[in-house]
């Protein structure tokens, strides 16, 4: 309970003492993993090669599409074997500013994430890191790629993940018409956005949906911010959109403290990933916006106010930076993926 | 039996009258489809598309991988409900150089081939051509793409299908090894990879794998060089690998006559799409090397043989032009994937 305070106050605080932010060009990267050019092309080829998956069928971008809005437009994913997730799949896109991964915040960094999925049972269901890795080490044009981006051709986790979260970092999309109106274009925004805009502070969604991202204030590396959902548990939507049946991140920690709470996941690109929340209950953004007004705040907004900050929430869609299809090197004459 | 002898009879006078053939930098289209720009974007947005199954898990691009050899060196193709096609599944590169699709030939074109996986239950599985309309007609960035690609805004089966091929019309790999050796590069192929392509010729692997694409002579569109496999039937492989259980272009005409008979495929890029044959029952391209002379040649090959046969095929893996990955059009602030 203090922690959710103490994260609560700061919001508030950061969030008064600053103007509407801009997303930076550039993502944090930490200390041991510098993003470099040979690093991020490795990860890309990674990020879209199958042959993480135990049987060939599924890439990391099968769930978090880059080619969209960096997820799946699906309630729960479908993995490699036909099994379903347990929760939504997060964008991809601005993962980089989040300090936390995974709804629950499991992970503390990029690096920490990528690994997580490639040997899920319900996701690519490799059997471990070292299977994953002997997958690899039998794709000959791996060698120099891994070469070149980490001056070693010793294909380990730690190398892939590491890989894997540089080209993360470059999964950034700028210049939203909420970023333009921000920097001085007062016609990126509709009238019907800026009223919207104005609301989403009024009402309180900033309170929690703060920062550049809007996933909440600054936090150091590896904190998350976390908060609970839903806080007001006496209305339709709760039973509705079954709100309660997830423990969020006491499912990570065990801890009946972290019942029901869930990192702030970012806006940016909002009106790409639906459906939403954690559980994909929620199929339009609209709805969105009436659930968490009356599940965080415990206001029922009316319908015009609705439509603004919907509209508002349009304008975070960014700008996404053109790239190359990687091209995944060959096994000669042979398979990887036939017994 | 007389199609047969007259197609072989076409195959060895048209390899014996011409000289090695290099891959055309353009493909054929049919009159009524030419490639234009435009034709040609829709067409990579749509093939990347998972909205055109029916759980938005998979695009055409999921078992024909433009980023690898253009398939998914998987035996069978896994479908988007976990479902195993029945035979598999053949590289998209150069198919726009096979007069008919499929292994038993059964689409006349590649607009015809287009839509087969999108409505098959155990691929992409939608129920319906119309299905599949409706859900493209609810994306409304779709739009704009149709109408500048046909003049019209109207999203058909005929229209998506047309697109689609021309896409796979750019799907071209030239300058292999191989066709710089022809060009005059007498270095392009080692001493090893030009005696397997002396042998290539002598043994009689080019009866059938001759022209261009190593596919059969030219055909008028939509006409099949279609030949048996096996032929010869009396060696372990047959039982090995199955061979006879497939009954081949049979199953698409009904007609006793047809089976076992499969459209010469090509070989071009043959080192990155194992497994091999109909069924992906051969995980080597060596093996394939001995089993495709016994079973069609009645041929017994040494292992030095194989091994320069082999490396000449290797020969065959051309260039992959670069592309940039499509933008989906977006469903704004909601998803067609949720009921």
């Amino acid at each position: 309970m203090k922690k959710m305070i103490l994260a609560t106050s700061l919001a508030l605080a950061v969030h008064t003492a600053q103007a509407w932010e801009t997303l930076p060009e550039k993502a944090p990267a930490p200390a041991d993993n510098p993003v470099t050019e040979a690093k991020v092309e490795l990860g890309k080829t990674l990020y879209f090669d199958p042959r993480l998956s135990i049987n060939g069928t599924q890439s990391c971008n099968s769930c978090h599409n880059v080619m969209a809005g960096g997820d799946d437009n699906r309630a729960f994913s479908q993995g490699a074997t036909g099994k379903l997730g347990g929760r939504s799949a997060p964008t991809v896109w601005n993962a980089a500013f989040q300090s936390v991964q995974f709804w629950d915040g499991r992970a503390d960094s990029l690096e920490a994430q990528a690994s997580g999925p490639i040997t899920n049972p319900v996701e690519m269901g490799m059997p471990s890191a070292k299977a994953a890795e002997n997958r690899l080490k039998q794709i000959p044009g791996y060698k120099a790629l891994f070469k070149k981006a980490f001056g070693s051709d010793e294909i380990t986790m730690e190398a892939i993940t590491k890989a894997i979260a540089s080209y993360e970092r470059t999964l950034i999309t700028p210049n939203s018409p909420y970023d333009r109106f921000v920097k001085g274009d007062k016609q990126a925004l509709t009238a019907e956005q800026q009223e919207g805009m104005a609301l989403f502070e009024e009402v309180g969604c900033t309170s929690c949906h703060s920062g550049a991202n809007f996933s909440g204030p600054a936090m150091a590396p590896g904190q998350g911010f976390y908060m609970s959902f839903p806080v007001f548990k006496d209305n339709e939507y709760v039973n509705k959109y079954d709100l309660l049946k997830d423990k969020g991140r006491e499912e990570a920690t065990g801890k009946a403290e972290d019942a029901h709470k869930y990192r702030v996941p970012t806006l940016r690109n909002i009106a790409l990933t639906a459906p939403y929340f954690h559980n994909g209950s929620v199929k339009t953004l609209d709805e969105a916006v009436r659930v968490m007004a009356k599940t965080q705040l415990n206001k029922d907004l009316t319908e015009e106010q609705v439509r603004k900050i919907t509209a508002f929430l349009e304008g975070l869609t960014g700008e996404f930076p053109e790239q190359t299809l990687p091209r995944l090197p060959g096994t000669n004459g042979t398979t990887l993926l036939v017994p």
